[in-house]
């Protein structure tokens, strides 16, 4: 019988040995909730990477990770910016009316799925200045963004400079972070900070880069981070044996294994764009691929066992993981370039 | 050095061999989300279990899983009846507030943190019913209960009777059923059944139990689970790698080994009890221990290496858990008898 | 000094002098919040009119009346569907969000901002039914329109059969419903039936049509009103004088007092409409026009002393109320053909 | 026919003529919402007022006007602490859970429904400060209290201090303010500032003396004036015809009369109080009077056309109002005392 190819998404693929191995350690008896000398060491941790104070908390999802930081800027009454395409939009089930107490979510238009100022001031100009009308708080953006296209950091610099004047928070959905920051290049530390640029939050993705139920949220202010962990256990996203979940983090940050892991992702992308870059919808900037492809081609690439999702009706979407084989990938651009 | 002999609680308990085996397993490829093969399973499994049809969720904690069961239960502007010391109450940062969208918990008394239909009277009769007051709309009761009491199968028809008259649903915060199941006594069957009564939902704990990161909402109600796996999905709880936790699950309800591990949990709690019957502030009808102690005997205990929590001025708590060494508990036994 | 010739809006006109000696009689003691014999007349009032069995309750503005409503049929979960330029969506402050804990508010468009089936169906048929997206609830619709446009009884019952097929409330913000019943035409009776069709709840505007505090919320479904009740209280809307709020209602209704006063509004739109029918953007069907105008035009009426709103850059919009003067009215028609 | 002598509440009292003429006079056109000139005067009025900086928002309701402002204190994860009998507890069907977006309410203990410091650190004091249990965010008084106590400066001086050293905000439902202020005496302002005391807001009650249906929220933080703007909007509490509040609390301001008023009040509660202090289940501070009677006492009493509450099974609750005719307080006091 064959193997699936798989490359549906990066969110189901299996965990890492490093992350498997640090939570068979963890095994021994800690402080519950985040007392534990794992959640303890996040902080510092974080900190060391991005060279700028910060606090870090665990939970188990992105979702979670974007509305409880999104939460620290944003009033009830107040609205979040984020592009008409952006996850927390599209497909959250409407979590941040949940966590936000029924914020709004404002959509702003932007090309590759990114926000521009530009962008944002055409949404958020026309606003009236006055109760009748709900005002932004904060601007989500998302690195790398739904289309796989990753902010530089002076794209990410113009951001923070337009959301200061307008005196707006702004977060981002690091889903695929790591993704990002590999394709800025670099070391670590470089990497991290020029993908994250000066954000006030980051929801930090390890799930779909090697973890098992881990992201972090990743707050710069200090009274944000306070706010955070009452919020946290109020959400019920507080888990008792939470050293289990520091345990996968610190094991992707260590020796950089979750930049290796995005790394490794990106170049089996490369290795697809390079058969069909003529039918590429979007730059390959991560780990995702938009391919015009018909009906009919995509059943040809699935009979020889490629799975993949179609992106409406003339495309598909292909995404590498961190366990992707480089042979299914180049293989997969092969059988594309040759349909 | 001498080894600590850990009574503090069952929460941070180790994960049981079993299961991370069954999670390891889990790392094949399947789907995202709880399309995978074991989160589908789950729904059988514990209508098996339960002998009543049911949907059952995984959730990565017993908040959760009480919040969004009582959510189907509970509107807005109503209220859920709970015991005055219950865990929703004083231990989960106002989690019921967030998901119940502002409804409120009345607090009734009972011996032992248990309810009875005549605490519940004594609560609510005296709300006109009028709309100046909230009105109660569910009953949420702890099995077993905050003070390792043991609801019995006629208790629990009585408060189902009570609540079918005064149209509340009612909900089983079971963070320790496996330990009341246990207390009961019988079948894997024959214990779950007996423990749940006619409850309209259950939160199944398994993370005390051997457990890493995974509870059970089970819903005997169909429309009831429909809103869950919105409202799941909404609260950031909807994990896209599912099927590790269905793994956990599984594992724990294969051939019984929740009941086992409970069992086990419980007879360390007796073999402590066995010291100490004259001090105790409940009957040990779990693995919950509330032992009379004062400053100086908790300090003698402790300079032996005894690890737990002092529960007020003049008492401690002590905690069994699935791998709570025997020796550890007659040795504890002992301890408090020789004071 | 010259009078001003106001057509800025009818929410701020004076009280109609029966509304006044209604309110005045009212002086007579009675029972609180809703227990006077005023308040405790509507539901009868309200059902004789519409000729079906209905609930009605005053509260002291549209937002709360259309959110109270749409809170009946919209779990925190779902969304509403309405127009992308819907009051509630464009100048309620966020009002759903909060009253519906946290639903959406789904834009679909529709010629003179009103719905139709074919709209909403091609917002609502791409939503994927599952739980990562949020699901229609409700569709709420606006008689008259945000352009001053009224729905024909086919209109209706072709939006009604819609949303009965998908399982959607049907909710109508009514601010000017008086205003389309009048344009539709017939008793008092006739034209409420025409212009509700078969909602499921409406929000029966008086205050812009000579009343001062108070809109009825009207619902058709009885477990609806039951749920209302409470939910006014717990929004802050239940007043302790609710007999001088259920006085206006009720001095309005007498004798078709509101239908009488919007058809002078109508009356004095038309009236305007005669000078100025090549520059409309919308058929008048109510008491509201959009007038093409430039800037100068605009500058040149206020000088002749005529009050009213631009409407973007290029034109201006004129409402007419129930004390409109006619003969402002001929002068403005006159004032914009002289241009 | 015998005329009833009504002792049942002031809540549903007649309105004041000055305050009709007021609203009459408000019947001139002006901007809709609180543009208009009267609402305007608002913030100015009550800085003079109270002398020191405040803003001031009508709103319809207490309910209301409480919690707009104590939703600028409180966070959702956060608590109100307010005495177990406070109205916002007790009789306000759940509104500040509505508003505060799930926040908790935390009952302390006092005497005569006033809380103290003492009363405050009792409750207070034993919750742990992690993010298991619910925070106490701020603390809510009633000026006159449920039992028709007043607090003296020294008293609100001890709180607020109590409230800066603990970082809680400190809010003051004035449902009868009035009557407090009337009963610590003094001019208009002497008294006003007296019974306020240094609270950071007060809901400043007009209803219950002579107003028809405005509230004042009184907030001497700008900060929270400007949310309490945006989400008095959202809450559905900003009428379009503000100016007829807005008139109402102005007549009630204007020479003193809301002093007057409740100066009348409080005489006919002391002209009953005459008759019956052996009663007297609290000293009479304000207009409320809870007077131990049994049931044939109270079958007498309506026999001779006294209206009243019973309050619990042994006695009854008179309430005097601003046009309660001294004749009718001097009768029932000795009717009382003809027992």
């Amino acid at each position: 019988m064959s193997v699936l190819k798989p490359f549906l998404s990066d969110n189901a693929a299996a965990v890492h040995p490093r992350v498997w191995e640090a939570m068979r350690r963890a095994d021994e008896p800690d402080a519950p909730y985040d007392g534990d000398a794992l959640s303890q060491a996040l902080d510092a941790r974080f900190t060391a990477l991005f060279g700028r104070e910060c606090a870090a908390l665990w939970v188990a999802t992105g979702t979670a990770a974007n509305c409880l930081a999104l939460g620290t800027m944003v009033q009830p009454h107040g609205a979040v910016v984020c592009h008409r395409e952006a996850h927390i939009e599209v497909d959250e089930g409407g979590a941040p009316g949940f966590f936000l107490h029924g914020a709004k979510l404002m959509l702003a238009e932007g090309e590759g799925a990114k926000l521009t100022p530009e962008g944002i001031a055409a949404l958020v100009d026309p606003i009236r200045n006055d109760v009748h009308q709900v005002q932004p708080h904060a601007i989500a953006i998302t690195q790398a963004s739904e289309y796989g296209r990753s902010y530089r950091p002076a794209e990410l610099a113009a951001l923070a400079d337009f959301a200061r004047a307008r005196r707006l928070g702004l977060h981002m959905d690091g889903a695929r972070f790591a993704n990002a920051a590999a394709f800025l290049g670099g070391s670590p530390e470089d990497a991290a900070r020029a993908a994250s640029g000066p954000v006030d939050s980051l929801a930090f993705g390890f799930i779909k880069n090697g973890g098992l139920g881990a992201e972090a949220v990743v707050l710069f202010d200090p009274e944000a981070a306070a706010q955070v962990r009452y919020r946290r256990k109020r959400a019920g996203h507080l888990q008792c044996k939470g050293r289990y979940l520091a345990a996968q983090i610190l094991a992707l940050l260590e020796d950089g294994l979750w930049l290796a892991n995005a790394a490794h992702a990106n170049a089996a992308a490369r290795e697809v764009a390079a058969g069909c870059a003529d039918r590429l919808l979007h730059p390959v900037e991560a780990n995702e691929l938009f391919v015009r492809l018909t009906v009919p081609e995509r059943a040809a690439l699935r009979a020889q066992d490629f799975a993949f999702y179609d992106w409406g009706a003339e495309s598909a979407r292909f995404v590498t993981a961190w366990n992707t084989r480089l042979e299914d990938a180049v293989a997969l651009g092969k059988a594309i370039a040759a349909l």
